[in-house]
Order: structure tokens, then C-alpha cells, then sequence
């Protein structure tokens, strides 16, 4: 009967390959440690990162800004359509236990804002080098680190 | 590859016995037809279809209105802390490819409201009796009702 | 130094000739009360309202779904845009320090729900007879009735 | 029958003697240059803005996160209740016009960012240094550059 624990990944929509492999990995890592995967549900790193989790066997749930369940991309299992657009982010975000942020843009700073604003862990993965970020040097280090995490919110 | 059929269940947080067994064997059946609970995730008759439907088997999602995830009822699998208050009723309504209307107040009516904006199709198991509500006798009926939208959802 | 008492109008798009003039009436009537006039920004009665407070040198606000202040009706002074879509109907209800109703459809009951939820004085012009709105006769009574709200809401 | 400009101001709360002078000064240009206060409503710049805008003669509207009025500082005229918490950052951002960034921390930051994603002009007051930014020297280069900005606003 435990709740499941969410893990937030955040990043762009404009992706090249090297972020996209990065993406899948971390959402197969996300299914490997058990957690559920929440993400914005549109394309870019989202759809990248929701393929590996899906593909890995993890859960995947969209909260996409509009109405209209279609916008969602095919890996999505659970598509919350929360029709008050980029304001979802705030809800990206506070639905997190913890978010692992990719490379993006505007949009993805302000999950990162609401973040430290909802005091979450955030794992920097893009390069963002704020203060208070989790540093990890590669994906064996994001395991282990996630595996950490997981374990002190359990226990709460 | 393909995306569950979510089904939202709306309702009271004051709910009597009855009202709470039909919420709990609702829950049931949503896991038996194999869709997924949407709910706002809280008490009241929101933990009792939670309850059967996580007993059952099913997956249980709770939008909740807060940022604190311990405000959800013990059986939601995976909280989303919407952030945005009694708002979060328009994505609950949204989000579910079918609404069933439990008993309830004015949060329950408003969303109904937004199951009609949206275009859902709203079963009536509150006495709501408004117009383009689907009715249906009894839980036997309801299952089968159920089987037909989903049917028709997944076609589209 | 005091903020002003703002009165929230809800009421529907598609509206006859009869419910047009009222609109205007009402919203002439809130800017001889000395208050703003806060509605969802849109056609229909919105726009009559506001054009009626508006040409009696009042203020109106708008708090339209989208992101675009253009969608605002050519009388509103402050467009507010929420970017939230309907969602944004939670915030007309709670922002009215009182709400009239005029004849609508879903959206404007879900205002209705919400303004129950935030323990607002509703005023029925709608013909909506939900137990606990306030009903009033004629434009008099109705502006009666507002003085007589204001003066307690200025009070507190 | 033109609507007017809004400005929306965005700052922290916690701030110095330094940044209240310079919040209240903003403020009174603002008034100066006939537009519309839009800010989040509450405390530190959110107040010697509001104060400094209402001073000079303008008009002042709070978007406060929850649900009571009370909690908006006692400058704001009109109090839109969005009862959607930070999330309505958002529409802080979008319903500005143009947007002046005061020093502040993470909640400032998601602002400017919504600012970029809805295409506004963002003046930095605030030592942001974010590349698309508008720099202005001293409250006279603001004012002047605040005329211009409206100029072009008003002739869309």
C-alpha cells in the first residue's frame, strides 16, 4: 500500500543525439530503480526519456499543458491532461520526489525554479551549474545516487 | 505501446456507508476492466474507490490540490501535487476518458461541469440526473457500460 | 488606501437580446456601486456587462483562459491573462467580493460551484435557483442588495 | 475604449533598503507613464512597488497566490484571488505587458522565464544579465525606454 515514488525529468524539446541517448538512459534507469517517471509528456528529451523507461518497463505519466490527450507522445502510459498550460510546471515539478534536470531552455529553468521553490532534489544532468544542484559525473553515479534518495524518502 | 483508458471518479468528502461501498466496489471494477483511477485523492468517497481499485489489482493516481504529497488518502499509488487548489477540478475532469459522479457538493458539480466543456461522457451514479448524463441501473450495468466506452476509446 | 470591492459577473457566451440588456444594466449599475467589475474577458455577456460599466466610467477587468490579450472583448481596461483555460473560472469566482450569475451553461455553473466553494454571496439573475444564491426581484433591488453587501465587506 | 498597458513588476521578498527605494520608485514611474501595476501582490518589492505606484496616483492589481484576500499588501487596489499558489507565476508574467525584473531569487526567476516563453520584453533592474534582457542604466533611461516600449505596444 506505499505510495510510489516519482521521479521528475525535465528538458527541452529541441534535443540532439547525444542528449536523446542520455534521455533514454536515465528513463531506463528511472524503470531499473523502480520509480514511476513523470515528465511534461511532449517531445524532445521527454519523449526520448519516456521511451527508455517505457521500453525498460516503468510506468510514464504526461502532464501535458493542453486538453487534448493526443498531444501526448507514444510513450506515455498515463496522460494527465491539465489544461492550464505552462503553469503545469509548477505541478512537473511539485510532483517530483526527485527531478533530474536535462539540457532545455526557458521552459525547463522554471521546473528548475519551482524546484528549489518546492525544495525538491534536483539532479543537474544539463549543465545548469546552479547552486544548490545535485552533481553526478555519469550514469552509474545517477543510479547510486537515485538509489540514496529513494531510500531516505521511504523511510519518511 | 498503447495508453491506458483513465477513468476519473468524482465525489464528496462526506460520504455514508453506502455511498462508500458503491465508491469502494467502483474501484474494483475500474481495475477489473483495466483502466486507471483518476482521482482528486483525497477522503471520503476519492479513498474508498482508491481502496478497491488498488485491492483489486488497478493503479490509482491522485491529483491532489496541495504540494504536500502526505495529503493524499493511503491508497493512491502516485500522487500529483497539483499545486493549484479546487482548479485541479478542471484537469481531473479533463483527464479522464470517462467520469463516473458519485454523490457530492459543489466541488463535485463543478466537475461535472467540466466533464460537459470537455466533452466526456459523465455516468451518473450520484442522482445528478442532468441532462446528457449517461444513466445506468445498477454496478453490473455500470461494467458494462464501462466495457463499451472503452472500446470505443481505444478504436479512436 | 483601501482596495476596492470587486464584483465578479459569470454568465454565458450565446445569449438573447433580453439577457444582452440586463448584462449592460448590471454592469452600469457596478460602476454607480463604485466597484470593478471582474469577469472572464470574453463574448456574450461578458462583453455586454463590461460595455455597460465601462460606458458608466467604470473598471473592468478580464481574466481570459489564453496567453493572447487580444482575445479580450473590445471593454475590458486590464486584460489578465491567465493562460490557465477554463481552470482560470476557480479565480473569477474567488476574486468577486460578490458574484452575480446571469444565464449560462457548464462553465458558468462551475463559477457558480466555485463561488459556493469560497463562500461567496452569489446573486441569482440566471434563474438558476440553487439553495443558497440570493435572489432579487429587479435592477433595484439588485442595487440595494449591492449596497448593502458592500457595506459589510468594507466593514470587515 | 483602449485598454491599458500593464507593467508587471517581479521581485523577491526579502530585500534591502536599497532595492525597496528603488521597487517604490519604479512604482511612481509606472504611475507616471499612465500604465497598470500588475505584480504578485504580497510583500518586500511586490509592496514598495505597489506603494510607490499608488502614491503617484496609478492603479495597482495583486495576482496573490491563494484564495484570501487579506494576504495582498495594503497598496494593491484590485486583488485577483488566483488560488492556483506559485503556479500563477505564469500569468504574472503573461499579463504584463512588459515586464521589469527587481532582484530576487527563485520565484523571480521562473517570472523571467515565463516572460521569454511568452515573447515579452523583460527589463533588468534586477542584475539578471540573461542574454535577451533590456538594459537600462537609471530610472531615466527606464522611463524613456518604458515610452517607447508603450508607444509600440499601443500602435499593434
Amino acid at each position: 500500500m506505499k505510495r510510489k515514488v516519482v521521479i521528475s525529468v525535465i528538458g527541452g524539446h529541441d534535443i540532439n543525439d547525444k542528449v536523446e541517448k542520455l534521455a533514454h538512459n536515465i528513463g531506463e534507469i528511472i524503470a531499473k530503480v523502480g520509480c514511476v517517471l513523470v515528465c511534461g509528456g511532449l517531445y524532445g528529451s521527454m519523449e526520448a526519456t519516456a521511451r527508455g523507461c517505457k521500453q525498460a518497463g516503468g510506468t510514464t505519466i504526461g502532464l501535458i499543458p493542453g486538453k487534448d490527450k493526443r498531444d501526448a507522445n507514444p510513450y506515455i502510459d498515463i496522460v494527465i491532461a491539465t489544461t492550464i498550460g505552462y503553469a503545469r510546471n509548477a505541478m512537473v515539478a511539485c510532483s517530483g520526489d526527485i527531478i533530474i534536470a536535462l539540457p532545455g531552455s526557458h521552459g525547463t529553468l522554471s521546473e528548475i525554479c519551482y524546484g528549489f521553490v518546492y525544495e525538491k532534489p534536483i539532479i543537474d544532468l544539463g549543465r545548469w551549474k546552479r547552486p544548490g544542484m545535485i552533481k553526478v559525473k555519469n550514469l552509474k553515479e545517477l543510479e547510486s545516487k537515485l538509489r540514496d534518495l529513494i531510500k531516505t524518502i521511504e523511510s519518511k
